[in-house]
This record gives C-alpha cells, structure tokens and sequence, in this order.
C-alpha cells in the first residue's frame, strides 16, 4: 500500500499542460488544482511580468507545493494550452502566435470571454450545457463566473421550454470575480463590511446567458433583469433567481434533479443553502423555492472554480476523455 | 468660550425619558445616541435580565460616557419613554402595566411591530411618510429596519400615483438586524463571509411597506416581490428595488428630490452609493439609474439607526417639537 | 427649546480652521468631526489633487453634511490649521509657503511625524502626557496611532518610575492606518480574514515611544520590543504590552486610575476588553492584569480618531482654551 | 487513462475507519478529508446528537460529496477510530467502552487533550518531534493548535539547545478554535472586525508545549510568555515567536531547513509570510528574522487542518505505513 497516490498515471499518459497568463488570479487558480491533478504534467506556466520568479513567490500558498518558476516562453506543442489573460488579451495572443490555432493535435481552453461566442472553432465550456459537444472539442471557451451560476439555475427551466416569463436575478459576487488589480473598489477599508451594485441590466455575461437559453429554449425572448452586487467577501457568487413558473414546486425540484442526474458537480438541495457550502470546490448548489406563482432558484458557485479554472480543469478533463472530476474533488474550505 | 457644550438646555427644560429593555441591541443604540442627545435626561433604563448592573457592563462601548445603572423599575411618570422589547412584549408590557396607556402626558414610541398598524392611538413613525401626524401624536410606532429602507425608497413614486407595475426587491441586512440572541446564523464561523436568502417573498414588513403606499396610491394593487438577504457585515441594509416607470431618469431624481427637499436624512446621491456611506449616521442615501423602462432605486440606511433606533430619537424630537435632527448629528464611521 | 443645537457659539467666537491635505484618511476623519463640533467654522479644505470638488464627492458619507468644495488655495489667515499631508510633506509645505510659520497668531496642528521631536516650536501633543504644555502652545505635533495606544499603556508606570525591566508588545492595526493609497496589502482580496507582521522591532513610532516614557522616567535605557501586525479590520489598535512590575495588580490599577482620573478619554476597564469598544470614538481603554511578576497592559484605541484626527481635535481645544472634549463626544459604532 | 482516480486501492487494502463525535468543527474537517482519501473506507461516523441524520445535513458543504448518514453506533472492530469529542469526553469514552482500549489491533487517534500527557500508551501526535515513535504506536494524541504552532517555531532551536532565554509569544486564532458551541464571544455581532486578549499567561497548551521542548532540550527552564488573541477570521493561527538567540540569521535558517528537511508539511519562507498561505492546507510556514540579538519566528498554520483533523490523518498515515502525504495534498483556499 506504500504508493497508493504516486505513479497511478504512466508518466507517458498524463497530459502535458501549458498556462499562459499564470500570475493572475485564475492562472493561480488553475495552478492549485492542476499540481495535484493526477493526469497532468506541466509544461509550462507563463508570465511576462513574473518571467523567472518561483510560482510560489507570486501564488505563495504554493510554497512547498512546487519549484516551478514562471516562464518568458510558451509554445503550441503541448497536450492543452490554458488562456488565463485579460478580456481581449487572448485573441490578440492566437493572432500574434500563430501556431497555436495552426496546431490541429493542440487542444485549447480559453478563460477570457474572446471565444464565448462560439467563433474560431471554439465550444462553449459549460458541461451542464454541452457536455458531448465539449468531449469532441479541441477548443472550449470557458463561461463567465455570473453566466456560470445563472445558467445552471436556468438550464432545466429552458430545456423544458419553461421560461415565458421576465426573469429577475440579484447576485452578489466576491471580491477575486474583479480580478487582482488595485483598484478604489478594490481597497480593504473600502470594501471591508460594504455593499455596492454595479452594472445593474447591462452586464456582459446576460449575452452568454441568453445565447446558451435560447439553445435550449429555442423561442425564448423574455427579459432578464439583473442586478449584479460586490461583496464583502474573496470568492463566490449567490445568485437569487426568480420567474413565474406552472411547475409545482415538487415538479420543478424533479425537472432540476433529471437534468442534473448525470452531472457530478451540479447538486440540488432540499434544504435552504448558504455561499460558503461551495467555496473552494467546483460545485454549484441549487434550491428551490416556490412562492405564489414565482418559482425561486437559489444557485451558488465558487467564482473561481466552478466560475473560472475549476471549470476549465471540468473541460480538459472532458476533451482528454478522462474522468470529468480528476483533479476535481477539493476539500472544501467550509467555515 | 468655555462651556459650549454644557447647559445649553436649562435642565428643567430636559425631557425626562424612560426607556423599558435597554440590554438588547436597539436598546443599546439609543441609549448611545441619548447620553448626548443635548435635550434629554435619562430617568431610568429598565431590563430584567441585568438589574443592578451597569449599563457599561452591557454595552461595553459605554464605558467613560456614563455611570447609568439597569433599573429593575419603569414608571409612566415621564415625559417619555421608548419601548425596546421583542415583538410581542411591548404589547404584553402595556397590557400588565396599564398606567402607562392611561397616562395621557406620556410620550411612547415603540420600536416593536405590535403598534404598526396603528392601532390603540398609535402614529406609524416614519416621518418621511407622517411628519405632521407625528409632530401631534403621543404614540409613535417606529418602523421596521427593511421596511424603512424599502418604503424611503418607493414612496416619492407613490406620492405621485406612479407604482404602477409589479416591484423587485433584493435587500441585504447586517447581523445586528437579527438581535443579540445566539444562533447558528448568527454564529461567527458561519457567518462570515458568508451570503444566504431567508424568507423570500414572505417578509413581514411587506405588510407595513404596502400599508404606507396605500397612504400616498390609493389604488396600488401592484406586486412586491421581496428577497431579504442575510450579509456579513454588522450594520446596514442596502436595497436594490426597480419597477417599470414612464419617468426620464431627470424626471424622477427630481420627484425624489422635491419630495426629500424638507426632510433632512433622506437624500438622493447623483453617483452611485455603496453601504457604507451611512454606516452610524441617521441617514438615507438613494441613487437612481434609468435601464430601458426600469427604474432602480438604491437605498441604503443603518439598520440600528434609521432603522430603529436613530428614527426612534427623531420621532421624539418630532413629538416634542424641538428640532427633528437634535442629538442626530452623528459622526459616520466611514470605513 | 427650539434651536438647542443651533448658534450655541456666536460666529464671532468661532474658531476659523483651514485643513491642509483633507482628501485623505486623516483629512476625511478631520472632517467628519469639525463639521458637528460646536465652536468651529471650515475656512477652507485644501486639496491638490481635489480642488473644485464637492469634499462629499471623496468623503462620500459626508453627503447631507456639507456643500464644501476642496480648494486649491490655502492661507496663514485662520486661527488654526491641521496640516494632513504625508511624512515629510509638512515640513516641505512650511518651507514652501512660509507665512504659516512666520504668523505668531496662527495656531497649527500637525498630523505628520515631521515635528514630533518637538522642534521648530512644536509640543507633543498627547493630552495625557503634555496637557498642560499643549495649552500653551501655538504648534503641536500629534502623536503617531502605535505611539499613543502604547505611550497610554507606560506613561502610568514611567511616572512612578517602575519601567525597570524590558518591555515586550504586540499591536495589531486596521487598514487605514496604511493610508488610503493602493498596495498589495491593502488589496480586500489579500488582507480579508488575514493577517501578518512588519516592520518588526524597527516600527518608527519606537523613537517617539522612548522620547516620552524619558520625559517621565529619566534614567528610562530599558528594550522596547515591539512586533506591530496587520490586521483584517479598517479602524482600531489593540496592544498587548507587558513588563516584569513589583505592583500587585490593585497597585497597578490604583496607578493607573490616578493618572488618568483628570484625563477625560482614557479610561481603565475592570473587565477585559475587545477592540470594538472604542471604534469611532476618541477613547482609549485599558485592562490590566497580572500574571506572576508580569503586568499585562491590554491598550484599545481608533488608530483614525484617537491615533491621528481626534487627538488632534482635542489638542486644538486645549490650545484654545476650551472644553477638552467639545466636537468629540462620538456616537460610537459599537458592533 | 479512463480511471486514473477510481480503485487505485484494493478494497481489501483500504483502512477501515470509524469517527466518534464526528458533527462538530474537527469531526467534520476529518470528513472532508478522508471521504477524498484514497486509502480510507469510513465504516462508522458516529453522533449522539445526529444519529440517524445526514452528514451532509449537518456539514453542508459535503452535499453530493457523501451519503452517510451519522450512526448512533460505535464498534472497536475497525482498523482506526478518530476521537472528535471535547476534553474530557475521550477518556470518558474509553471508560464507558472497554473495547477500545482492550483490542490491541484497533489504532486510535485521539483529537482531545485527555492523552497529550502520553499515558495509557499513547504517543504526542507530533510528527515532526516524534515521526518514528508515532510510526510504531497504537495510539497517538493529536496536538493542540496553539501547541502545533508554537512547537514548530521552536523544535529545530530545541534540538539544537539554542533555548537559553525567555520566550514571548503572541499568537492570534481564528473562530474555529473554539468550536461550534455558541457563546458571546463566537456571535458575528460581537467578533467582526474585532481583536480581543485571552487567557494570557495561562492558556493550557503552554504545558504540552514545555513537555516538547524539554525532551529535546532537556535542561529548558526558561519562561515561555503566551499572549493568544482571537482573531475575526474563521481558520488559522499565526504565532509570532522571540527568544534571545546567538545564531545568525544565516544560521538560523540552516538549522530550521535541516530539522524540517525531511518533513513534507513544514516549509521555511525566505520571505515574509502571511496568514491565508496556509489556510485549508496541512501546511505549517515559518519566516525568521532577526532583529538585534532576538531571532523572530513567524509561523503559521491552519488551526482545523494542521492544528487538528489534517495531522491527525498524517498520524494516521505514518501509523499505518502508507504515504505521510496521502490524502493530504489538498488545495490552499488562497484568498
């Protein structure tokens, strides 16, 4: 029993992995869960800014975890490349560097919204969506963290051609969805105990939202009435979702656990949840409410897992054919 | 130059206040705002569970500001006296102790919900809403935390006969809104950093919210769809309402600003808010944005000012006709 | 008793303040307590970076409050002005604009460590140490937040000349003492729910801490062993200070209750005590205990009000010859 | 490479593992980390107070992680029992149930107090003072959190008989380490943002800690000094460490390096460290400095992983031979 964790994977087999864009907040991210993923060897991680460091001077929870240092190269002969770089940064690189999208044996998966689209060959990353379409991909388009919880507190509904009316959502997001610049909204005094909206009906993920709904429901031109909060906390996102709906709530609770069935990160409790059940893993928890004709939909997600590089590990491990929760099944933080 | 702060009011000018469970939260907060309120002299502070000891035993915070002990002993023999019991007690409490309904020279306000409908010569105290009636009544019942956030949000619409479309409701409360009892929300460890939906749709002030609108709308048969939401923060409720509203964005910030124009703590802020702005202040901030028909309307309040205790002072100043911001002034914390 | 709050001081009697530097932390605290206290009347509010606008528009819970602008200009034409700018950017702004030194009549309270060592005329001014040299004064250098909550701690000790053994603290400090300025450690990301050492054994507030403790205790040569930490809190010291002390613990308190007994904020608490109780107001408390031959002094302060604008409020009161505690009887936040 | 996370264990070999008290903070934390485990098969978690409930109703973050169900039973007939219960209670336990003490091919790991005296054949749990010894053992006590902390800090000067002068320590500890039993001290209310001093001088892991030290340094008299704090965060403990020491910092790094090279958990950051580095992970990261003649240690763990459940599986793992790391290797929550 001496080496039940080690050498489970031929070395041989395992994927080799690139990142670029590592010293960000989803290429540490990806950084955490990939250094122990059993099925996975990194090629490389790199950083303009960070060329030559450790990764665990700049990710320094990392400290005793790796002695990889951030690289000045990349190049297009890996297994999977991961994008980890700005809104806009990733096209810019694949237009810059050819080889990449040149590379037919190479398989992408892309964490900025450039590709949500579907353009250049990409798929939509959200396995709840488009599981066997992502299996047979070589390019997956990582969904947004608020896209993300939305949708999966949506999906059921649609595919059941169930949305005929406005949807009304208010989602509080923690402070990691904005990313690691410094910013006034960014500041621990002022962000410390605080509350704010921003972008209230127009923020960027209703797009993928609506694009992803309509697939399943193909007819569905209701409004979706957002309303997205900062909160005082680093990671995860609650989102609270309402619409009229005919179900029962016993029927709507069978519709949300058959669609799910088969899914092993997305889990429906009967019990009212709270953020903090899902931080540090990749899942996404749901309960339902019915009051008079609205049904309510409660989905949390951690931002960045299951809302950036948890999911992003999810779809490589779906393009490789390997077990959907390798490298997945993180001990949550709890408290 | 020397005494500027002392013996501004002649002492028998003061008002003599009584106030019955001064130990809880809300009993606390006035019993801060009190001790330097310039017009007032505290005759007592009843609480049974800490007779005999110091009210800086209770409300640590204290220490320095007073000597004040908690009396086992209440009296109608004031001029006035607040009521910061459960819901239910205050009603039981004037029930077994009959002189104090009898006495028509003395002044109540009630923080509880038994008096909101404004039964048993009650005035509901929002004075946003009933200045004048409260300025003449003898009897105040202070609002909920929510509904006053909420209603100071709606009600400049209202006024105009304009709630003519359902309304949405997402409102986020600090723990001292749940009182001092311990739970296992109200735990630490759970709590913090932490997010949760409770109550959905069914929140007991929507009942106090419709009431008033009734007041200024008359026909209002609209919906109010209402998601309360536990927070992790101390203090404060921020509000996110939106209804559909024929109103230009100028339109309605000048609704909202001639209806405010008198009252001094609610104001409406041209940028956008965040909770702490009114943190430990008396006031109502409100920030409008205009998205296709909607109308949102942020409001932010401290749930244990403006929302209980800090309003309660104002109706007193209001009952007895000294100047409604007196002893209100309050330092914000800001951070 | 209608206008008890209002013209209490003849404008004549007003005490005219100009501010330079109020966009800041310091500034902004400045603020929040000059606009309710009863004996001054803003001159001016300089800022550089601001001029031109709304002091509500940087201080945003300042709305409702004041219609002030930041003004680019500044003037030795006041009775008093508070300088809030940056280490070293005091001592240069008297060398740029020299008729500030140059006006006998011109009374300056200093927030910058610049003059603490007491050159150029300037007192130290920490009431509690130097009252009666402080209302003397036209200059004072208000003391740093570590040095005051520590200094509060000793000086009882150092009067009776029983500081004979080395001296070990540990303090914790909220985020605003770092300013308001953008840093990796004041990133909400980073310092939420963390928490960590600097500057140990060489914080520069060491120098000031030793100056004084000499002043009361001349042949003071004794080690200062200091280890300050961040803490995940914006406002508020707490210190733990201990020391090998011949009192028996009744000694102790008894010393320290004498030596603080005419000094109005500082106050020594029989219970022990947590950081909270002195946020938001210009309070320190302090709990003794004794451990063997160890005397433990636990030392609460707000690092913004005590440790920066509140102390110097009150240093300006006591330069003007009225009531210590005018404009600074606060509310405190409590939770 | 289809199932590279699935039976890398025969059934046959995996330890059979039961949990007594497993509904509390420490219980659940071994949850979490043995249902990932890949040499682990729980036989039993058992709860007077949850017998018969879900696991996942209780720690809800395990919703879709597991199945149990608590069990009112217990049984000595596994391979390992993990003792979760309050001090006291354990031993309370053996003597109400022979069985256990009795069956000589039952492994116990004991998370209370009650055998850190090293009586009735237990080994201290200290893998990094006592790896062989624990090896061979039937029974280990699992160390405190402070004690694990501090002990870290201080074993390599130990081994060394660098320990010549007195210790002072300040240690700050986040919510957890009191459990999830409610008090005034654990209310959200009371403890954001809050800092607070206790059981200076006299906390009870000073014992354990002494009895350490002295048997590798064995004529150890001096004082250790501990300050404990409680910090408002939920997980971990940062212990800032002095003692007079002749090393150069040079040479106190090389002694720390070589006492912990052979250890995979506890790592020495050339840099400084903060707090959140090692929360969720069974890390323990130390930081020297040195300042004058005092060499300061800054350590770091979190208070349920390394400080309680995480070293009792690495006790686990070393007394049954396999990985010391296995189900170990988990994902920092880095913010």
């Amino acid at each position: 029993m001496q080496s039940i964790v080690n050498d489970i994977v031929n070395m041989n087999d395992k994927i080799k992995v690139g990142i670029v864009g590592g010293a960000g907040y989803t290429g540490g991210e990806l950084l955490r869960i990939l250094i122990h993923h059993p099925g996975v060897e990194l090629a490389y991680v790199n950083s303009k800014s960070n060329a030559g460091n450790l990764v665990s001077d700049v990710h320094t929870d990392l400290l005793g975890d790796t002695n990889l240092l951030f690289s000045n190269e990349h190049s297009a002969k890996v297994d999977a490349v991961f994008m980890c770089v700005g809104h806009g940064d990733s096209k810019k690189f694949f237009d810059e560097n050819p080889t990449f999208l040149a590379n037919p044996a190479l398989k992408i998966i892309d964490l900025s919204q450039d590709f949500r689209p579907e353009t250049h060959g990409f798929t939509y990353g959200l396995p709840e969506l488009k599981r066997e379409a992502i299996k047979k991909s070589h390019r997956t388009a990582n969904p947004g963290c608020f896209a993300t919880a939305i949708q999966l507190g949506l999906l059921p509904l649609a595919s059941q051609q169930l949305l005929k009316h406005d949807i009304h959502i208010s989602a509080t997001t923690g402070s990691t969805g904005a990313g690691q610049s410094l910013a006034a909204t960014s500041h621990f005094t002022w962000r410390n105990n605080n509350l704010s909206v921003y972008k209230a009906f127009e923020h960027q993920h209703l797009k993928e939202i609506n694009h992803s709904i309509v697939q399943l429901e193909a007819g569905f031109d209701q409004t979706i009435n957002f309303v997205p909060l900062r909160g005082a906390f680093t990671r995860g996102i609650l989102a609270s979702v309402y619409t009229k709906c005919d179900l029962s709530l016993e029927q709507a609770v069978e519709c949300y656990k058959s669609y799910y069935e088969a899914h092993p990160f997305t889990h429906v409790s009967a019990k009212n949840i709270d953020l903090k059940q899902v931080v540090n893993t990749n899942k996404c928890i749901l309960h339902l409410e019915k009051h008079g004709d609205n049904l309510l939909i409660i989905s949390i997600i951690d931002n960045l897992t299951k809302g950036a590089s948890g999911q992003a590990v999810q779809n490589m491990n779906l393009m490789f054919g390997i077990e959907e929760t390798a490298g997945l099944k993180l001990k949550p933080v709890g408290f």
